[in-house]
């Protein structure tokens, strides 16, 4: 590709309302363009990308067996409806209305589709296991749309729905994608981690995110230090603490005015945050009726909501309790709350149980009681409900907790029978049974991989690609071509041998400054460049550089085709 | 691939909705099934044909010089109010509002949204001409969405804008275009023309259409029979025809109760209709003023809307004018309206000119003149404003006229500065003057091409594909594998020799009778079989079946793979 022929499009100031590397990277490289609020257009350069990522993603999913197919952009809303998901989905699913009034949504994402499909085409159990998958452009209408393509409302991404007689057949086929999911993020040249995680509304039991690291991610993943062990924060589990110079003494009374938070009371006691027990009053309403109940942690501890969530026996949203309800209940305000003495249940962290003595509210506004102790407490019940944090044990028993960033690009799910159930999709099996089916489902998000590998791989000049995503792998960089005919000569030539590269190839046959051209393809981040000069020139050279290392060579111009050739086969 | 874990769903009975052959045979041999009206979900086997069509446009329109980007489905209405279309696009435009009840537009076409791009992108005359184009889902909510995929709401399509300072440099890229849309079709192994056309609502000067000629086409084109003219008859001109056998005498008012039509009026009279003329009335509203005119015609000629259209000196859409309307300007009911006294312009077709006595209405009810002339005419202008029927001199002079049906594939125009101008997209010359843009727009219906290549390539039997777009190239048909475990060993290991293929080969290698097979792979309509069975096999052969051409052959199992890597090279 000659560059006078292409659309490259750099700038170069940074966009002012680009907050993250990858957005301003984007926009700076000529990648995309924001065409509304949460839109964006793919320029030729960052299409070649998406491109690049949606190839190795097809290849690796065929090679798992896995069979693409395309479903509509545009739904009926009736499957979304006879699914239960039209009234659970919040204002992210954009519905709309055709020229009769007909109810649509654009497709977030394509469970009612695949099963009604499945339903209809599927009907012995000769045909399963079935796993069917699609590259499609996908709508949500975030609330707040950011980070460039990152958190956008058009995307692009790959969904695949497999279908199953029983769990273990299950089982199988997602060991199957987990292990694709490792060799297409490998093959993209990617640091990233599955991690254990949450099913959240999608529904299921078992459940792996793919996270590309960077400091920059939205998520917090533990990993052990020890082991293989790596989960999402919202899901990792957190062993009990030892107590370091745990309290000792009779329970007692103090007076502790003007204390709202663990932090003033510890500093006024002089007692560690890590002796101090804080107890939150939370309610879940179901079906008519509130339920509360006290949540114990120590005072070191941040409580993890979808834990909680969890280990409370009630469905229905956890919410805090309102001041009101906190007086009304505990007899004190939310500062001097504790949980001897309360009329509901309490659930106490592990670690906090630990405490054999500990700093709590006395529910006396205005007063704490040092050295209460769980016998105090009528009953109780011990839980995991607090965040794993740095220096932990890990679960496994292998090695410490350490945290990192993470960005979220792909994501598993054992599915079971949500959608198969409610849309009464089944197969005849080999006694002639009718059985409901089991699902998986397996998401990448194509568009998001294109920003999360330049959150990872970029320095100050611009961006790095990893060789396989590689909007280009080489760039012809002629000095002042325009006014050296040998220079040209030299150029067009190289450029004709690599001819049997395809357009992998950027040839920067501009009339600009050297400066502006080395600017651009390392703002790019062509992964390798040659230089054509005058001074090297003369003796039968020129310039190889690598974007990654920023080793430099010099090459004699015989033979120089064979070297790139055998430079971009590896 | 292997049918075992494939998604074959082929169906032998065909659906009693589907009208046309090829959406009969989509559906029958599993390439798409229906969602909704008008949507549609491709199945593997259709994919893989969609996928085809798509490389072979992308690969053409790369080495014309286009250049790929990706532009979102959904767009912001403020450019549509910008360029005008928000109030003339009519509900085939569906417009939608997101949370915040933004108003928004489904994509039908990308105008709009590139000429925004290449406004904010492009501002100096150095980076043009330039050539933009995507392969993307589109949505045109069409009131009654008919024979499948061939007029469907949701479908893909290969749009490309070009952007120029001057009409030749866009003369010149339009030409490159025409060009690579012949060789798109060419190397698709389609039979098509490329036809003069109307530029329609999209607007501009210069059009043609790409039509793949099939009985069931939608459009009527008209060719030469002696030269390389081809038009759609909407736009094709009509030469005058010489009159036979003349009328004679004086003209008189002659009694013609009860005729309504020109047959009627040719029956009582005894006269050919080439010899009656029919007088139209109609009416154009021109900002709140009514203009009406009289169209003639030959008795055995039809009315060409879009050329009379054309014909009148007012803008606003033609339409006839009501019985009253006829009454109070003629003085008599539709069917006794004549040219002769009239008080409106009269525009006369040129082979109707031609006629020197002719029979028409007498402006009276019942009656007619016999042997009018135009002299009796006070004013008329001679226009071409009827269809070309077979047999009529081509215009150019050579030949006659054929007309055979087409299924439109293709259609460029050059655009001119419709939306330049609204948009003010422009540049700085190489003298520093503002110039704005001159552009020209290109379409390919890519999923549509899929339909019209089986409308043109079938039988009885199933589809018949052209080689370059079939969904696999050759099928391994062993029969009853799983009673011998002979052919078994043969047909996969004939499977293994020919991975270097990749997965263009199906094998089947279901537990089906060899005639389900047989007829599954005809109705998918595999251009290469290879059917293995006992018989053959100990005479050491298999035969080779061509799907088009039907011709069988016996072939060495020794040496097949080479044979079949032969076959599939050409």
């Amino acid at each position: 590709m000659r560059t006078s022929q292409y659309l490259l499009s750099t700038l170069k100031e940074t966009p002012a309302d680009a907050e993250v590397i990858s957005h301003q990277l984007m926009l700076r490289a000529g990648l995309v363009r924001k065409l509304a609020s949460g839109l964006y257009t793919w320029l030729p350069t960052g299409l070649r990308v998406l491109n690049n990522v949606a190839q190795i993603v097809r290849e690796e999913m065929n090679r798992a067996g896995a069979v693409e197919v395309l479903m509509p952009v545009v739904q009926p809303a009736d499957l979304w409806q006879e699914s239960g998901r039209w009234e659970d989905y919040g204002p992210e699913l954009l519905r709309i209305k055709d020229r009769h009034e007909r109810d649509f949504v654009l497709g977030p994402t394509h469970e009612e589709v695949i099963t009604d499909l499945v339903k209809t085409e599927v009907s012995s159990y000769k045909q399963l296991p079935l796993n069917l998958y699609q590259i499609q452009t996908k709508f949500r209408d975030e609330v707040r749309p950011r980070f460039g393509i990152m958190r956008g409302r058009e995307f692009t991404m790959k969904d695949a729905y497999s279908f199953h007689l029983s769990q273990d057949c299950l089982s199988a086929t997602y060991q199957k994608m987990y292990d694709a999911y490792c060799r297409i993020f490998e093959r993209m040249g990617l640091d990233y981690r599955p991690v254990i995680a949450d099913t959240g509304s999608i529904g299921g039991s078992v459940s792996h995110e793919f996270h590309v690291l960077a400091d920059s991610g939205e998520d917090a993943i533990a990993f052990s230090t020890g082991s293989d062990f790596a989960a999402n924060v919202e899901m990792a589990e957190a062993v009990a603490v030892e107590p370091k110079s745990p309290l000792s003494g009779e329970a007692n009374k103090v007076a502790t005015p003007d204390t709202k938070t663990i932090e003033q009371v510890s500093q006024l006691l002089d007692v560690s945050a890590q002796n101090c027990v804080k107890t939150l009053i939370v309610k879940i309403i179901q079906e008519d009726t509130s339920h509360y109940a006290a949540l114990c942690l120590r005072g070191d501890h941040q409580l993890n909501d979808i834990k909680a969530q969890k280990a409370l026996p009630w469905s229905g949203e956890m919410q805090f309790a309102s001041e009101a309800e906190v007086l009304e209940i505990c007899g004190a305000e939310t500062g001097s709350v504790g949980p001897v003495g309360l009329s509901i249940p309490v659930y106490v962290d592990r670690s906090a149980a630990n405490l054999s003595k500990f700093v709590c509210g006395a529910n006396e506004n205005g007063f704490h009681t040092y050295a209460a102790s769980w016998s105090d407490v009528s009953e109780c019940t011990i839980v995991d409900i607090r965040n794993v944090i740095a220096g932990d044990a890990s679960p496994d028993g292998n090695g410490t907790i350490e945290i990192k960033r993470g960005i979220e690009v792909g994501h598993i799910f054992q599915l079971g029978k949500k959608y198969s159930e409610a849309m009464h999709c089944g197969v005849l099996t080999e006694s002639g049974k009718h059985e409901t089916l089991t699902m998986g489902c397996y998401g990448i998000g194509v568009s998001r991989i294109v920003a999360a590998a330049i959150e990872q791989n970029h320095d100050k000049y611009g961006i790095i690609w990893p060789e396989a995503i590689a909007p280009f792998k080489l760039a012809i960089i002629p000095m002042n071509m325009h006014k050296s005919h040998r220079i040209q000569e030299a150029a067009e030539s190289l450029y004709e041998k690599l001819s049997p590269l395809g357009d992998s190839i950027l040839f920067d046959d501009r009339k600009e400054r050297p400066g502006v051209m080395f600017a651009d393809m390392e703002l790019l981040g062509v992964p390798h460049s040659i230089v054509i000069g005058e001074r090297n020139l003369d003796a039968g050279k020129c310039e190889y550089k690598n974007r990654r290392t920023g080793e430099k060579q010099l090459v004699d111009l015989e033979g120089l085709d064979t070297f790139i050739m055998d430079l971009l086969k590896d």
